[in-house]
């Protein structure tokens, strides 16, 4: 049994620092980099790349909308020609660090609001998977687990890592609580590490409402914004370690 | 006999139109891409690539400050650490739009102010080559003719196309006359025509005081963002081919 | 009778011109200036408002999201306090070139894909007037005729300008034809006048289906980004001026 | 005696935070608030302001380079008319905040590169100064004691606040010693607090070589980056008063 821990790092910005990376950065399998429309720079993207190297962390592309002072967490409508090529890009930008520090993209994850689109919208999905392939058909999509653009990918040809939220509540039907709901964010380390050792080990957990919900998990989404999120990631990575699940990069879960 | 042609392409950005790229990518031989910082964006740089593509013209990178709003023109001082991966991302950034379109990349000009900046300052000159060898030490620095970037580049093992200005006035020591002085530009397209031919030719041409001045001319700039500069295009291109000179590709040219 | 006619200027940034401001000048009453995120620089600022003042036309703001890639054209979700202070921020902004020139600010018109998310989304509409007021509560609000975002412009002490649009067509609710639908857009100088024409005598227009619908018209939106369209904008205003309508800035036609 | 203490506030960004603000506004009289292009948002300048009117704390425009990658500590070239207008813009754009907040600008001081470039460039310093002239006369520019832009400023009917540097060493001539050299930047607060009270109440400090230096200190900058910081500003304050000196807006110390 196998999994794939991911977090989202190199969101730093010129003189602003944000994010525990060389922490967490011990406990995952794959870096989601950001590409610096959203988050991120040149020289926060060559260091990260660096960093994962040194941790034997295998890295993707963490592109997002054109919105540094949202983040990335606010929805813009983009056609599907812009969404495309914003994404190729991006992931062009991060491969040029890859390769300077001899590393290979194994993955790209949409970040924020565009993440949550794609579920949404059918064809923007559809565009920023071409934006995928454009580059390199080999390129794991990170996608919400069990959502249409997981479909829409392997219907194109293109490898999907189903992710699951370590920290999240979920509905019966698959997708997540809504932030605004009580209950949509898990805190307990403890409980959290049950949850992510029962969706690797039985493929699934207890829904919000007490239903079991199936879930596919390629990979898990760990965060290293502050020490709580750190610790959370090292409980996680010992508990899965404990039960026997081997924790590799997705390109050793997705095949 | 053999020279290339370039031009500076991809300068649209937005909703903003600017250069007659379908009109000059007639008559020259190597494109360089504007990659988003000083201008262009991915939708134009997309474009671009494709036109150049379907016109046989090799591409590059002609990455450039981070400013937009002063169109790369106006120095900015930059560290060598965030010049080398200020570049690295800019290239990398082109270079999925050109694999995309199933092209390679040929060539890297840095734009504007920063062009002007590297015959200055050694560092910044070695920081940039050094962003270029990072990517792919195959590819070709672009850089004022007789210039001390050039020699960095041959000693840093990355080869230099000399480049020189068809519509410049040149100083007896090889440097461009400044546009600030009479006489720094020249409007006459047959003296344009025919100083472009001297280059090739007879490997210099006469200063703005009437002296010789040696120059290696790899690539000779042309401009397309006018009219009249697509006619002087037009016109150079012919005038070399009566002479018997081949346009080609600056990898032809640059070994 | 009189009419206000407005058109969006100063629309042009860094190297990048668009716009015909100094022709369309001619014939409007009042200027709404772009203020730096989907468009127009303080350079620009600066000479649109001096072009105003010398023609006579009255300033506003036309403030808009921050996406100068997507001329803030694109949907992009903001939360009230968001709004409210990029709304804000970019008054004081022009505020600012205005008071240099001995100008007065006269109304607000938000830009593109904000004007029309107003229409939708009350709560923004609500914030929107909100940082209007916070600036000046005498500052007129341009928006759609017949809006909901007029009302509650009303309802907060704010003055609405109703706005209509030469060159589109209506709806019979009075919302405008999509522009993904077929003769959404009139091209026709003499239609387009006679529409003009019957908006401000008699109160309405045929809408698309033949019906008539009820139009406010305080204030009358004109192009001027190529020259067919100053032309119709010269011919808007022939055509009311023949009829006896003066053509006056929307403070003395909204009081 | 008195004398104003002023800090760079409100420089958090979107999901950036940086910057102390609530604790060092407690012992300062002046707040610098950043303008949106180096560093600060709309957001992070509307609670500046309100944090700065319930402390009682006076507020100024403390605007920079279109810069925010690098923070504006990076020189760029700009033409005067460029700078004239860069400030007259983002002045504007504070006024608005401090206008809908019931308070009054009080003062404009560049940030970072552009505040060490005026020292070097008079036309420069007489293109900002001219740009807060065009807004109001009656703001005070904020500039390096004893500096030619001081100078400029009085010669231009503009009056300027001379500033002085807690925490750094001056050379002989009143310059501040750069902070590549040793013993630049001064750590221990007790000989911070000293040099102060010195610079305050005797018009001067000892240089770095020993010798005495006049120094005209209307305002001292203080720093809000990090907690020693803070205790620094807070330490300040108390031997300032401790000796009689009161603390008030620079408006009362420059008249």
């Amino acid at each position: 049994m196998k999994v794939d821990l991911n977090s989202d790092l190199g969101e730093s910005f010129g003189r602003y620092r944000l994010g525990l990376d060389e922490e967490v950065m011990k406990y995952i399998s794959s870096a989601n980099v950001a590409t610096g429309w959203h988050a991120g720079d040149p020289l926060v993207m060559r260091n990260t790349v660096r960093l994962a190297k040194v941790k034997g962390v295998a890295v993707g592309a963490h592109p997002g909308y054109p919105d540094l002072l949202g983040f990335g967490r606010r929805y813009m409508e983009l056609s599907p020609e812009e969404a495309r090529n914003y994404i190729l890009y991006q992931i062009g930008a991060l491969y040029a660090f890859a390769r300077a520090e001899g590393l290979e993209l194994q993955h790209v994850k949409p970040h924020g609001a565009l993440y949550n689109a794609l579920a949404k919208e059918e064809e923007l999905a559809r565009a920023v998977i071409e934006g995928i392939a454009d580059f390199d058909r080999k390129l794991i999509f990170v996608t919400l687990s069990g959502s249409r653009p997981a479909e829409i990918a392997e219907e194109m040809g293109v490898k999907a890592a189903h992710e699951v939220f370590a920290d999240r509540a979920y509905n019966p039907d698959g997708t997540l609580v809504s932030r605004s709901k009580p209950g949509a964010v898990i805190h307990d380390k403890d409980e959290i590490a049950e949850r992510v050792v029962s969706m690797v080990k039985d493929g699934g957990v207890k829904a919000i409402n007490g239903e079991w919900v199936d879930l596919k998990a390629d990979t898990i989404c760990l965060h290293g914004d502050n020490p709580k999120a750190v610790e959370i990631a090292a409980h996680v990575r010992r508990a899965l370690e404990e039960e026997g699940v081997r924790i590799v990069p997705m390109r050793e879960v997705v095949r």
